[in-house]
């Protein structure tokens, strides 16, 4: 399983994934499910993966390989113009994979199933956050929900719902994310330390405040704590129920 | 689905179940999932269940049959001497069930699918706490986990995690159930209010401390709203994270 989480704030993006795969409970390995494209002043486009493992990875190995055909003049990453033409090569090469692996995949009784968060900003554009499916379509993040999950996301969902606002410092969303995980992570081993986050500041076109953060972090051990000792204060505050 | 919640603690037992049951969403019923066995000064049995609602009626009705037939001579829920042996009847029950259904179900590529929630307390024992699987088995609650959830159990983890104790009062615990349904019933549509509630205790033999919480409860809809302020002040108030 994994954990990614992507906002959409009015100060910029914030991405959060964890970084554990497994074949079964007794296999599990740390992989990078964070990636980013970067061209300083131009753009800065990242991408949040879930599902099977060789399935994300073809994807991502295509998109670059795109971007390294020199002779390829056909559009990649680095050239589109939005990223609605970002979201499309996405789900172009999730296509072209499944073309290629989904007939094996079916055949040893594996499901093609792969999801991904896509954000960024291209220059011209507004900040833009999507999520896109194993069938190569997707959807963009409006006003009215301004996150997206994927892999395991019930467990941190309802701290997510009760106070996320757009008008968030990107500081404050990354704090509300780490809680978001501290919850997934008690209660499911499939999601694992550590963690990559990304805060992007709309128009900076820059990816520069990225950060990894690994399981004994002092700042998110104290979060941690802070946070169950609030819960707690919180709700021996609160009236009991009357029966 | 279905969200079910059973705490075992010092002072006694607590039980709560939502009333949603559907086929598909555009077909919703509310349906007591909450089930009572009660001979005061003796015994105190209930039961909580999740899964095809067809399944579980059958079951609940099989018990209330043997315990009709004055004929029977066997052990019913009202005459057995230990939770155990209660647990036992619901098992068999749930095989009896799928001996006769489990065929055309299948066939109706539908699953067998049926899980509860059994507690309560028989004259010379404790309080005791089951949860019983669709292939009539079942697992008894013992000191390090002092809860069992069945149904859409994701949302309303990590809150029982986090404030769960054993030496709780009854009254508190019955809020920190009602808080672990609202983060459910924000998310998921198939749990629905009103909820059942149940709280048991200990040494009492009798269930007289049962309510139906409607959708407009003053008390529920303040604890919702105390929790949903308490949670964003508490989050303001812890340190920001500095990339």
């Amino acid at each position: 399983m994994t954990y990614c989480v992507g906002l959409k704030l009015d100060r910029g993006l914030v991405f959060a994934s964890d970084t554990r795969t497994n074949a079964g409970l007794d296999n599990i390995s740390t992989f990078k499910k964070l990636q980013v494209w970067e061209a300083p002043g131009d753009r800065v486009i990242t991408l949040l993966s879930s599902g099977n493992l060789a399935i994300t990875q073809a994807v991502i190995s295509l998109l670059n390989e795109q971007i390294r055909s020199s002779a390829d003049t056909s559009r990649t990453l680095m050239t589109v113009e939005t990223m609605f033409q970002a979201a499309r090569l996405i789900g172009s090469a999730v296509r072209e994979v499944r073309k290629i692996d989904g007939e094996a995949l079916e055949a040893n009784a594996d499901n093609f199933s792969v999801t991904f968060i896509l954000g960024g900003q291209i220059k011209g554009e507004e900040p833009r956050l999507f999520q896109v499916y194993s069938a190569g379509n997707f959807i963009e993040v409006g006003e009215d929900t301004p996150y997206l999950q994927i892999g395991e996301h019930k467990y941190g969902k309802p701290i997510l719902d009760r106070v996320t606002r757009t008008d968030m410092r990107l500081g404050e969303a990354a704090k509300l994310v780490l809680l978001s995980f501290d919850s997934t992570l008690r209660s499911n081993l499939s999601v694992g330390m550590p963690m990559d986050l990304l805060l992007y500041n709309a128009d900076s076109f820059t990816a520069d405040r990225q950060l990894r953060i690994e399981k004994d972090d002092p700042y998110f051990q104290k979060l941690s704590q802070d946070w169950s000792d609030a819960l707690r204060d919180s709700f021996a505050s609160m009236d009991e129920l009357e029966v």
